[in-house]
């Protein structure tokens, strides 16, 4: 079993387990109430500020929001819990654990396979479009690296995005974001700049175009490929 | 470029954007301190209680941690960032059924392939014990229900804590775990219990047989034959 805390929990933390484990258990669903301050304060046992404080780290979560209702009336709600709170933690998880990049190669290449797939399926004229005008900003000679990662990094949100599986786009997009600045430093020192440009862009192209022709089997086979070249040449410096 | 937030932003996600981006950028790291409380305020150009609003925030992810150093110095610094908190925001997640566990299913096949294609290559003989001690128990008639699914997340979790990378870990593991109460109330409907339990323990026989072999493809093939068999078990009873 899990065990969040070995320390004893704090006043706040008991409202906010109060509340996880009302959803868990599905007593409270989106749009379900909570109790007012003063009720959930004798119920959980704790001060009125300790409820307030623990509302606002839900609402930080996204796992509430307060509302206005007519009449006066309001209170806090449960929310449909945006993905940013995790998709941020997310990437928060992958930056600061700093996975060794071969382990977070391979979890890439398990998640942009799958992406890839999904996307081969469900992609829409417009999701393509999008895809081939980020193509073409990267075929800008002069566009500075910083720029290019940038479009990279678009580039994979943009397929996972267009995959229909949520989880899987939020966990895709999560750690290529968490990538963003390593990916940049290795690329900053590389001897040849040039040559790994061509390599991603010709990679790029064949990616988007087996999207685009719907054959999902090439889609996650080049996108493997892409992903486990560019590791290679980027680690060959022994970067991290 | 991801946009966040379309509301302008409160002053203590101002502070929590800070820190973030200060962590994606690898400026912060596990250990870093953050500025006192005055100096962030004046950095980020907001006032102390937004400050401490964020910290509290930063706390209940797990980003940071307040410490208390030698001579009453202390501070609030970096902290490892357990896999605790990414496990909980997921399950509510999953909870509020953010993610059709269709999705669910789809992203743990990929992940439990990958894990289990690894634990075959990194199985300890500790490793492969732990998780037949993990079959044997599952093999008592009397059982309740609640404590074999518990068995079974825990069977799941260490094959994804034998495998070596990290992140692979993680996330399996907060996916499975997430998974926890859904599963136990679609189990909990089912017409046949003691038929799904056989298959149950069938497969995952097979599976840890299958890593304790060192044959990485099977065990891979096998894990995901298993989800795919008890999730379509699980939803031919229109279970969410």
């Amino acid at each position: 079993m899990s065990t969040d805390h070995v320390l004893p929990k704090k006043a706040w933390e008991q409202v906010v387990d109060w509340v996880e484990q009302r959803i868990l258990s599905g007593e409270l669903v989106v749009g379900s109430h909570l109790p007012a301050e003063r009720d959930l304060a004798v119920q959980v046992g704790v001060s009125r500020p300790a409820v307030r404080e623990a509302v606002r780290t839900l609402q930080a979560s996204g796992v509430v929001r307060s509302t206005v209702g007519a009449h006066g009336a309001g209170g806090t709600t449960i929310a449909g819990l945006p993905h940013q709170p995790l998709t941020r933690l997310l990437r928060l998880h992958v930056a600061l654990a700093n996975f060794p990049s071969a382990d977070v190669t391979e979890v890439r290449v398990v998640l942009e396979r799958l992406s890839c797939r999904l996307a081969s399926v469900d992609a829409s004229p417009e999701g393509i479009t999008g895809m081939r005008e980020l193509l073409e900003r990267m075929d800008d000679d002069d566009l500075p690296l910083e720029t290019f990662n940038d479009l990279d990094t678009d580039l994979h949100v943009a397929i996972a995005r267009t995959a229909g599986n949520r989880l899987a786009t939020d966990m895709t997009v999560a750690i290529r974001e968490s990538m963003r600045m390593p990916i940049l430093s290795a690329l900053g020192v590389l001897q040849d700049w040039r040559a790994m440009r061509l390599m991603l862009r010709t990679q790029h192209r064949a990616i988007v175009e087996a999207i685009s022709a719907h054959d999902g089997d090439r889609a996650a086979d080049l996108v493997e490929e892409h992903i486990r070249a560019a590791y290679d040449r980027m680690t060959s410096l022994h970067v991290r």
